[in-house]
């Protein structure tokens, strides 16, 4: 249950504090070249202790092969990525060894299986999600090869929207804002809650440009439910919401319909999907995170033995984890994409017609 | 592609003017009573042609089993049950045959398989949804085993959000409105639109009582990702929301966190689900419709020539999709939830020690 | 768990003496032809009451098709096919209902599931196979299109083993006899078996002609391991051998290894596959039946009150299960080819890029 | 593809020759206490240059844990083991790069992807199978929690067969021989062949003891047919018996019904499994592996280019593959049961009543 995708598949590994986590990226095609320096600029993009925005934990994050590339290109086997942890800080765990940090997986995590590494959120710690970003990195070398890109950014921050979508601006924005007119006042909110020892909510905007029609797989592995799969299952995501979602459903039929003409669709309320499957037209995706759970206010809770306690974290964390989570969002979308290309393609017997020809 | 679930899994077929359609539900535990009227019930609730506020095509949607129930019981084999297509009206489709409906995903379907059923929708029609209402209630009939209950109805429609949450009321309600001080403005809105050829959308609320710890199986079949998954498959169904989801995007951490006493959680803005894992609160999901792609409206689209073309529809249809939906989401909500009964028991080793001992 | 296949996937449903039995074809690619014709010869050369050499039930096996079909093509939707149980003999069963017949699947079902449906082995009947046989059917017709040809014949019976395969005289011998020599001593071990109420065995050769190169998912979705499961999942099959395999384990290197030459491989004991992938030469298949455990001999058993008794069967059973369970194995092969054939299409980029440019 | 298992389940990556090979163990429930001492132990079973009866290469397979156990126990996620390689002799390959080796997957796998890793038979080399070995030492712990066994030996090298089965003796043999009085003669066959510089097959016969009635999911997921697939998937398999197999086809009903008493089989020519479906006796298996490829004889075959060469091997090789093939056939077994162990708990609604109330 730790693996993602039918096709391009992968399996992560690894807790926060352990000696390392990774994953193992199966069915990659052979013939890919493979970028290291690609990965890794993938991988600096979502990597902690970058600047203030963001936790002051210090991690290389760097990227170590042991499979499945051979001379500088993919071979068809299995590609093994470890990204050995450095920064474990052999600090003092007794503060939060026995009781359930609130809005964390704590709980759940002691309740599902009896026993918990508690060293940094263990398993369900956001650092996993490096390893989605490895295994995303892969999925849009592969994608390169098709003329398929990816794109995120944030387009709220604290209640603060964007006003437009400016994916260039975001890349070098320290918050990954899409508005540069907006950037200031989510840096500022941002910075606002930190001082008072609390955290911010945020949303992410992910987009798909140059996605052939025909990918996702009626009925039950829509591209669209696939897509809510992955972004749900991203840490503190809450909601997904595909093209217009929200607002759609307090449209009328008219106003939501993409009507055509010969040259393609003349909107894209749908979001580039229609019963599932991919229209063509722009793929795009908001995803809610909600406030990081780690804030260093008192808060009531209870320990292992059900006692009553006050928890008072300590510690490095993120004050909107929604920024860094915009990276791990599009990784998530690349590998969706990957894998649906590679599932679309028997989709009819003349495709196979031609591989076999 | 046209399964869904890992161990309570189900596999549907069937066009909505094809001879039938159905699904076959493997995994069910043996030993279950299966009380062919409670799943009539549950496919009467989801059936056409009940009132003027859903489509008028009338079918009786009658479920035949053809295996896995044995003297009233299940017996671990997989069940099939077939409704077969009674009102296929041998209807003209020149005027959609070559053309593709705005909304619809006549063009999707088209291009992905360069061959279409095109009456009615064909396998995209929401018609296949009456097996996962079939799926929905052995999953149900499971879950009450357990004393798991799963709850729905309407929280807004056409923009008219419920202030009160009553889901005895949406059982009597035409509309399954959850809110009876709102549900005569939405039937209005309902009317109206009709009047209009036009369509509106909806939001659904859909909840999970009793729902144990534990269940979702972390990285990437997380309770969460799961829900979002089976809900975004649904037709017409453009976002999914879990808890306070959307709100809690501009929200602050202390505000979002769910504190814990003794007795249980404060609050339940996480919506009954932490790192992916229930946490033994209400689940709650809103699932949101856009408004039915369907309208007697006239429509620029093109046809499979690539010529343009106006579509004038004519037919039978729902005004608004949100209705008969909100019993899809809460047949696969049941559904996920049986699904993760099942994984989770062999969460810890002395869960396996009780069965095998 | 009823569920066969990766990408070319079938769930089949049913039990002997239910309503009816069937599966659903999912991942069929669009476009292909519906010959039903050809799809009932498959059936009728599986189904029971032909001749001497097989149980005296009969039964029409009549498929019907629910879906996935549309003016004779596949649409890329699930096919549903039913096929309904006529000849369900309402007799008696107080015989066999509480006791647990020796060689059947009878104590395992009960002790696994806790009830069981006792009417001609229910779920565990070979009646089961019928619905793998109109799978198989709807695979060779994609075989079909890509040239490759699945063939199947008797081999061994009662240990009377053949010196020849000649597929052609099998597929006119009443028991697909491979040996035209000595399909009559094959003939009279059967009847000899049959008329002291005993049973024979028999070994089923399968052979797959013209399949491509590079068929296979190394490691665990060889296609060697594919075959051996498809084999050894089938009713009464014991053992299962590609190529010289059994020899082979008494052979040196040099004289097992196929060497090679510009025109291809020198020899074949490899069965065509090496490193879990074909080789492109012909892929040879042996198969090894048990003697059908329905004898009507006096055997001792005990009850499902696990008091002793003894088991004396009535009814109509097969003398041979080889002979029509040949029909299931090269269905069964078909199958796993279809599937191996559509999961290699994404082995290399350059196959990718046929499909997408 | 590189996955086995359905619960659990376990990936494996690496090459012969490349940094490291290892996997993932996913699906072990929380709570089983690791002896990393143990499963180094089963890692030296397997591993190569111990004596003279396998290949001299040197390989500590030295374990790392990285993820998944946390203070001795598992908690219930991912478990990662990687062996790095060290006796990777910077040798010259070019006698072996562009040349495809008799009996091998080089030939397969460059046509499957047009690319491979030369060195050591890269990703096809039985080197892969110590990370079966791994996970399986890992689904031992689980099984050994229930006091089931699994066992193994060789009952057969180059044609000479045992007469006894004494897994005690086996443990102590440098071939694993299960016949003290027949290993003599196997050893001096394998000697021989070594000095004429070719290679043997052989057989090993694998078996489990105590194993609970009711393991294995019917149809398609039997546990014979998991056994079958499990087993032929090991580099050198070819073919795959269970219980009396092969015999079997050629005896009649009543000599191969294993009849029942109060106290249980009267006899198990079934090998323990019925209907798919474990029985409670011993689960009988027999492997039959070809001669090693890998022989310094001189052979015709041909290069990448199709030119007509031949190929005259250098190298460590083991002239019987059979022998550490037992060790990775025994841990499939582990692998299998476990997996069966786990998705057998949902087969009755008693038995998850057990684990929720």
């Amino acid at each position: 249950m730790n693996s993602f995708g039918n096709k391009f598949k992968f399996t992560s590994f690894g807790e926060s504090h352990g000696k390392g986590l990774g994953c193992i990226v199966d069915g990659v095609p052979a013939g890919i070249t493979i970028d290291e320096s690609f990965i890794q600029e993938e991988m600096d993009r979502r990597k902690p202790g970058q600047n203030i925005y963001a936790t002051s934990r210090k991690e290389a994050d760097k990227v170590e092969f042991l499979s499945g590339v051979f001379e500088g290109k993919t071979t068809g086997t299995p590609i093994a990525m470890v990204i050995f942890n450095e920064n474990q800080k052999s600090r003092d765990y007794t503060n939060v060894k026995d009781l359930f940090r609130p809005g964390h997986a704590d709980f759940t995590y002691f309740e599902k299986y009896g026993i918990r590494d508690y060293r940094g959120g263990g398993r369900s710690s956001a650092r996993e999600t490096s390893a989605r970003v490895a295994a995303g990195a892969i999925a849009k070398l592969l994608l390169k090869e098709l003329n398929i890109e990816v794109l995120s950014g944030i387009c709220e921050i604290d209640g603060i929207k964007s006003s437009n979508t400016n994916f260039n601006f975001a890349k070098t924005s320290e918050i990954y804002a899409l508005d540069e007119n907006k950037e200031e006042f989510q840096k500022e909110a941002i910075i606002k809650a930190k001082k008072e020892h609390n955290s911010v909510g945020g949303v992410a905007f992910v987009k798909v440009k140059n996605a052939p029609v025909g990918l996702g797989e009626p009925i039950y592995q829509r591209l669209d439910a696939q897509i809510a799969s992955a972004m749900m299952g991203i840490n503190a995501v809450k909601a997904v919401e595909i093209g217009d979602g929200i607002e759609a459903s307090s449209k009328k039929g008219d106003e939501n319909n993409d009507q055509m003409r010969a040259e393609g669709f003349k909107t894209n309320h749908s979001g580039g999907i229609l019963g599932g499957i991919s229209t063509g037209a722009d793929i795009d995706v908001k995803v809610y995170f909600k406030p990081t759970p780690s804030i260093f206010i008192k808060q009531e809770t209870i320990d292992i033995n059900k006692n009553e306690v006050d928890c008072e974290l300590k510690g490095r964390h993120d004050p909107c984890v929604a920024i860094r989570g915009s990276i791990v969002a599009e990784s998530m979308l690349a590998l969706v994409i990957a894998d649906m290309v590679l599932l679309n393609m028997s989709s009819k017997i003349e495709n196979i017609k031609k591989v076999y020809n």
